[in-house]
Protein backbone atom coordinates (compact mmCIF):
# COMPACT_ATOMS: atom_id res chain seq x y z
CA UNK A 1 0.00 0.00 0.00
CA UNK A 2 1.71 3.36 -1.02
CA UNK A 3 1.19 6.86 0.52
CA UNK A 4 -2.19 8.11 -0.71
CA UNK A 5 -3.07 11.04 -3.33
CA UNK A 6 0.49 12.52 -3.89
CA UNK A 7 -0.30 12.99 -7.18
CA UNK A 8 -3.35 14.88 -6.69
CA UNK A 9 -1.24 17.69 -5.20
CA UNK A 10 -2.49 21.20 -5.83
CA UNK A 11 0.29 24.19 -6.05
CA UNK A 12 -1.05 26.41 -3.73
CA UNK A 13 1.22 27.83 -1.59
CA UNK A 14 0.44 28.42 2.20
CA UNK A 15 3.43 29.59 4.85
CA UNK A 16 4.03 26.86 7.57
CA UNK A 17 7.11 25.80 8.81
CA UNK A 18 8.00 22.53 10.56
CA UNK A 19 11.13 23.61 12.47
CA UNK A 20 12.59 20.00 14.37
CA UNK A 21 10.54 16.75 15.76
CA UNK A 22 8.80 17.94 18.47
CA UNK A 23 7.99 14.44 19.69
CA UNK A 24 8.03 10.26 18.76
CA UNK A 25 5.03 9.15 20.51
CA UNK A 26 5.10 5.12 21.18
CA UNK A 27 2.36 3.23 22.48
CA UNK A 28 3.53 1.39 25.38
CA UNK A 29 1.33 -1.64 27.75
CA UNK A 30 3.29 -1.08 31.13
CA UNK A 31 4.36 2.44 31.34
CA UNK A 32 6.24 2.21 34.44
CA UNK A 33 8.45 -0.61 32.72
CA UNK A 34 9.21 1.65 29.71
CA UNK A 35 10.21 4.28 31.88
CA UNK A 36 12.98 1.78 33.15
CA UNK A 37 13.75 0.54 29.48
CA UNK A 38 14.66 3.93 27.87
CA UNK A 39 16.26 4.92 31.27
CA UNK A 40 18.58 2.06 31.96
CA UNK A 41 18.75 0.30 28.43
CA UNK A 42 19.36 3.98 26.24
CA UNK A 43 20.30 6.05 28.98
CA UNK A 44 17.76 8.35 28.82
CA UNK A 45 15.96 10.30 31.59
CA UNK A 46 11.82 10.63 32.02
CA UNK A 47 11.12 14.25 33.22
CA UNK A 48 7.73 13.38 34.10
CA UNK A 49 4.16 11.65 33.65
CA UNK A 50 0.50 13.01 32.99
CA UNK A 51 -2.67 11.41 33.39
CA UNK A 52 -4.77 12.98 30.07
CA UNK A 53 -8.32 11.77 30.69
CA UNK A 54 -10.42 12.59 28.17
CA UNK A 55 -8.12 10.66 25.84
CA UNK A 56 -7.59 7.82 28.32
CA UNK A 57 -3.89 7.52 28.20
CA UNK A 58 -1.15 8.35 30.99
CA UNK A 59 2.10 9.47 29.33
CA UNK A 60 5.68 10.26 30.04
CA UNK A 61 8.44 12.63 28.85
CA UNK A 62 11.84 11.89 27.63
CA UNK A 63 13.59 14.64 26.76
CA UNK A 64 16.64 13.92 23.72
CA UNK A 65 18.16 17.01 22.05
CA UNK A 66 15.47 19.04 20.53
CA UNK A 67 13.17 16.35 20.60
CA UNK A 68 11.15 14.07 23.59
CA UNK A 69 10.09 10.39 23.11
CA UNK A 70 6.72 10.29 24.68
CA UNK A 71 5.78 6.80 26.31
CA UNK A 72 2.07 6.12 26.46
CA UNK A 73 -0.10 4.08 28.14
CA UNK A 74 -4.09 3.41 27.47
CA UNK A 75 -5.98 3.57 30.96
CA UNK A 76 -9.80 2.91 29.53
CA UNK A 77 -10.49 0.07 27.63
CA UNK A 78 -11.86 2.27 25.15
CA UNK A 79 -8.89 4.29 24.36
CA UNK A 80 -7.39 5.33 20.84
CA UNK A 81 -3.97 3.67 21.90
CA UNK A 82 -5.76 0.50 23.37
CA UNK A 83 -6.97 -0.04 20.06
CA UNK A 84 -3.79 0.72 18.09
CA UNK A 85 -2.12 -2.10 21.02
CA UNK A 86 -4.34 -4.53 20.21
CA UNK A 87 -3.80 -4.23 16.40
CA UNK A 88 -0.16 -3.52 15.98
CA UNK A 89 0.93 -4.21 19.49
CA UNK A 90 3.85 -1.79 21.02
CA UNK A 91 5.37 0.60 18.20
CA UNK A 92 5.50 4.52 17.36
CA UNK A 93 1.96 5.76 17.81
CA UNK A 94 3.05 8.79 16.03
CA UNK A 95 5.30 11.93 14.66
CA UNK A 96 4.85 14.98 15.86
CA UNK A 97 6.41 18.27 14.29
CA UNK A 98 6.72 21.25 15.82
CA UNK A 99 5.62 24.21 13.91
CA UNK A 100 5.36 27.93 14.10
CA UNK A 101 1.85 28.03 12.74
CA UNK A 102 -0.85 25.13 13.36
CA UNK A 103 -3.39 26.27 11.35
CA UNK A 104 -1.03 27.33 8.44
CA UNK A 105 0.18 23.53 8.41
CA UNK A 106 -2.84 21.46 8.36
CA UNK A 107 -4.52 24.22 6.02
CA UNK A 108 -1.20 23.33 3.80
CA UNK A 109 -1.33 19.83 4.40
CA UNK A 110 -5.15 19.95 3.54
CA UNK A 111 -4.63 21.86 0.10
CA UNK A 112 -1.86 19.51 -1.04
CA UNK A 113 -4.38 16.52 -0.30
CA UNK A 114 -3.80 15.11 2.86
CA UNK A 115 -7.22 13.95 5.29
CA UNK A 116 -7.09 15.89 8.31
CA UNK A 117 -8.32 14.52 11.97
CA UNK A 118 -8.44 17.98 13.11
CA UNK A 119 -10.02 20.92 10.33
CA UNK A 120 -8.68 23.49 13.31
CA UNK A 121 -6.04 23.64 15.99
CA UNK A 122 -7.17 22.75 19.11
CA UNK A 123 -5.75 22.91 22.40
CA UNK A 124 -3.14 20.37 23.19
CA UNK A 125 -1.06 19.45 26.65
CA UNK A 126 1.01 23.03 28.52
CA UNK A 127 -0.60 25.51 26.45
CA UNK A 128 0.25 24.21 23.09
CA UNK A 129 -2.19 24.35 20.28
CA UNK A 130 -2.32 20.79 18.19
CA UNK A 131 -3.59 19.19 14.81
CA UNK A 132 -3.32 15.25 13.48
CA UNK A 133 -3.11 14.39 9.96
CA UNK A 134 -4.45 11.36 9.10
CA UNK A 135 -1.49 8.22 8.46
CA UNK A 136 -3.08 7.14 5.13
CA UNK A 137 -2.19 10.60 4.36
CA UNK A 138 0.97 10.43 5.35
CA UNK A 139 2.83 7.45 4.42
CA UNK A 140 1.05 5.30 7.24
CA UNK A 141 2.51 7.56 9.86
CA UNK A 142 0.13 9.43 12.37
CA UNK A 143 1.06 12.77 11.74
CA UNK A 144 1.18 15.74 14.75
CA UNK A 145 1.51 19.20 14.20
CA UNK A 146 2.19 21.01 17.66
CA UNK A 147 2.86 24.98 18.14
CA UNK A 148 4.27 26.06 21.23
CA UNK A 149 2.51 28.40 23.97
CA UNK A 150 3.31 31.90 23.54
CA UNK A 151 3.99 32.07 20.05
CA UNK A 152 3.18 35.07 18.32
CA UNK A 153 1.29 33.12 16.27
CA UNK A 154 -0.54 31.13 18.68
CA UNK B 1 2.72 -7.28 25.26
CA UNK B 2 4.77 -5.02 27.35
CA UNK B 3 8.00 -4.28 27.15
CA UNK B 4 10.42 -7.76 28.24
CA UNK B 5 13.02 -7.81 30.59
CA UNK B 6 13.23 -4.27 32.48
CA UNK B 7 12.84 -6.13 36.07
CA UNK B 8 15.86 -7.84 34.92
CA UNK B 9 18.22 -5.16 34.48
CA UNK B 10 21.93 -4.30 35.86
CA UNK B 11 23.16 -1.62 37.60
CA UNK B 12 26.13 -1.80 35.43
CA UNK B 13 27.46 2.00 34.25
CA UNK B 14 28.99 2.34 31.28
CA UNK B 15 29.26 6.15 30.00
CA UNK B 16 27.49 6.85 26.25
CA UNK B 17 25.49 9.58 25.84
CA UNK B 18 22.45 9.87 23.19
CA UNK B 19 22.36 13.49 22.47
CA UNK B 20 19.59 13.86 19.94
CA UNK B 21 16.80 11.71 17.65
CA UNK B 22 19.56 11.61 14.54
CA UNK B 23 16.43 10.32 12.25
CA UNK B 24 13.03 8.29 11.68
CA UNK B 25 13.19 5.64 9.30
CA UNK B 26 9.79 5.11 7.37
CA UNK B 27 9.38 2.53 5.39
CA UNK B 28 7.45 3.27 2.11
CA UNK B 29 6.38 1.03 -0.89
CA UNK B 30 7.22 4.22 -3.68
CA UNK B 31 10.10 6.81 -2.60
CA UNK B 32 9.28 9.34 -5.33
CA UNK B 33 5.69 9.53 -4.15
CA UNK B 34 6.42 9.04 -0.77
CA UNK B 35 8.83 12.26 -1.37
CA UNK B 36 6.02 14.24 -3.03
CA UNK B 37 4.27 13.80 -0.32
CA UNK B 38 6.61 15.04 2.81
CA UNK B 39 7.30 17.81 0.14
CA UNK B 40 3.97 19.01 -0.81
CA UNK B 41 2.01 18.03 2.62
CA UNK B 42 4.62 18.94 5.23
CA UNK B 43 6.80 21.62 3.37
CA UNK B 44 9.59 19.88 3.82
CA UNK B 45 12.71 18.77 1.42
CA UNK B 46 14.59 16.21 0.59
CA UNK B 47 18.11 16.62 0.07
CA UNK B 48 19.50 13.61 -1.68
CA UNK B 49 18.86 9.37 -2.11
CA UNK B 50 20.80 6.92 -1.98
CA UNK B 51 20.92 3.15 -2.97
CA UNK B 52 22.25 0.68 -0.50
CA UNK B 53 22.46 -2.52 -2.60
CA UNK B 54 23.73 -4.65 0.47
CA UNK B 55 20.46 -3.66 1.91
CA UNK B 56 18.43 -4.21 -0.50
CA UNK B 57 17.10 -0.83 -0.10
CA UNK B 58 16.94 2.64 -1.49
CA UNK B 59 16.34 5.88 1.22
CA UNK B 60 15.97 9.32 0.81
CA UNK B 61 16.89 12.17 3.48
CA UNK B 62 14.52 14.43 4.60
CA UNK B 63 16.72 17.17 7.32
CA UNK B 64 14.20 18.69 9.97
CA UNK B 65 16.15 20.28 12.75
CA UNK B 66 18.44 18.44 14.29
CA UNK B 67 17.42 15.44 12.55
CA UNK B 68 15.99 13.31 9.63
CA UNK B 69 13.26 11.96 7.65
CA UNK B 70 14.62 9.01 6.26
CA UNK B 71 12.43 7.38 3.92
CA UNK B 72 12.80 3.70 2.71
CA UNK B 73 11.95 2.02 -0.34
CA UNK B 74 12.93 -1.77 -0.69
CA UNK B 75 14.41 -3.03 -4.13
CA UNK B 76 14.65 -6.38 -3.67
CA UNK B 77 12.24 -9.31 -2.36
CA UNK B 78 14.18 -10.41 0.20
CA UNK B 79 15.10 -7.19 1.78
CA UNK B 80 13.99 -7.05 5.56
CA UNK B 81 12.29 -3.57 4.98
CA UNK B 82 10.07 -5.79 2.01
CA UNK B 83 9.33 -8.11 4.90
CA UNK B 84 8.48 -5.83 6.87
CA UNK B 85 6.25 -3.75 4.47
CA UNK B 86 4.42 -6.59 3.62
CA UNK B 87 3.81 -7.64 7.61
CA UNK B 88 2.56 -4.51 8.81
CA UNK B 89 2.18 -1.67 5.42
CA UNK B 90 3.57 1.51 5.63
CA UNK B 91 5.07 3.01 9.39
CA UNK B 92 7.84 3.86 11.28
CA UNK B 93 10.67 0.90 10.75
CA UNK B 94 13.12 2.21 13.53
CA UNK B 95 14.53 5.18 15.67
CA UNK B 96 18.02 6.46 15.26
CA UNK B 97 19.79 8.21 18.32
CA UNK B 98 23.05 10.12 18.07
CA UNK B 99 25.86 8.73 20.43
CA UNK B 100 29.10 9.66 21.03
CA UNK B 101 30.19 5.78 21.21
CA UNK B 102 28.35 3.37 19.33
CA UNK B 103 30.08 1.04 21.05
CA UNK B 104 29.47 2.02 24.59
CA UNK B 105 25.44 2.38 24.00
CA UNK B 106 25.46 -1.36 22.48
CA UNK B 107 26.77 -2.72 25.75
CA UNK B 108 25.20 -0.44 28.22
CA UNK B 109 22.24 -1.67 26.29
CA UNK B 110 23.06 -5.18 26.33
CA UNK B 111 24.28 -5.13 29.90
CA UNK B 112 20.66 -3.74 30.88
CA UNK B 113 19.16 -6.63 29.05
CA UNK B 114 18.47 -5.66 25.53
CA UNK B 115 18.97 -8.31 22.59
CA UNK B 116 21.31 -6.82 20.21
CA UNK B 117 21.26 -6.95 16.48
CA UNK B 118 24.92 -5.96 16.26
CA UNK B 119 27.02 -7.11 19.23
CA UNK B 120 30.00 -4.55 17.69
CA UNK B 121 29.50 -1.50 15.77
CA UNK B 122 29.39 -1.25 11.91
CA UNK B 123 30.10 0.89 9.24
CA UNK B 124 26.96 2.84 8.29
CA UNK B 125 26.21 5.24 5.63
CA UNK B 126 28.66 8.64 5.08
CA UNK B 127 31.78 7.13 7.53
CA UNK B 128 29.29 6.59 10.37
CA UNK B 129 29.70 3.39 12.48
CA UNK B 130 26.03 2.11 13.66
CA UNK B 131 24.19 -0.34 15.70
CA UNK B 132 21.08 -1.65 16.00
CA UNK B 133 19.29 -3.21 19.33
CA UNK B 134 15.80 -5.64 19.03
CA UNK B 135 12.72 -4.16 18.95
CA UNK B 136 11.23 -6.43 21.35
CA UNK B 137 13.64 -4.92 23.48
CA UNK B 138 12.78 -1.83 23.08
CA UNK B 139 8.69 -1.28 23.78
CA UNK B 140 8.34 -2.75 20.02
CA UNK B 141 10.68 0.25 18.76
CA UNK B 142 13.18 -1.10 16.43
CA UNK B 143 16.54 1.06 17.85
CA UNK B 144 19.73 2.20 15.83
CA UNK B 145 22.49 3.71 17.83
CA UNK B 146 24.55 6.34 15.06
CA UNK B 147 27.90 7.80 15.64
CA UNK B 148 29.08 10.72 13.58
CA UNK B 149 32.06 10.35 11.48
CA UNK B 150 35.55 11.64 13.01
CA UNK B 151 34.41 11.62 16.42
CA UNK B 152 37.10 10.99 18.68
CA UNK B 153 36.09 8.16 20.03
CA UNK B 154 35.33 6.66 16.14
Amino acid sequence: MACQGGSEITRLRINAMLSRIDHVGIAVRDLDEAIRIYERRLGLRSTGRERLEREGIEIAMIPIGESRIELIMPITPDSRVEKFLQDRGEAVHHVAYATDDVRASLEKAGAAGAQLLDEVARPGAHGTRIGFVHPKSVCGVLTEFVEADGHPGA
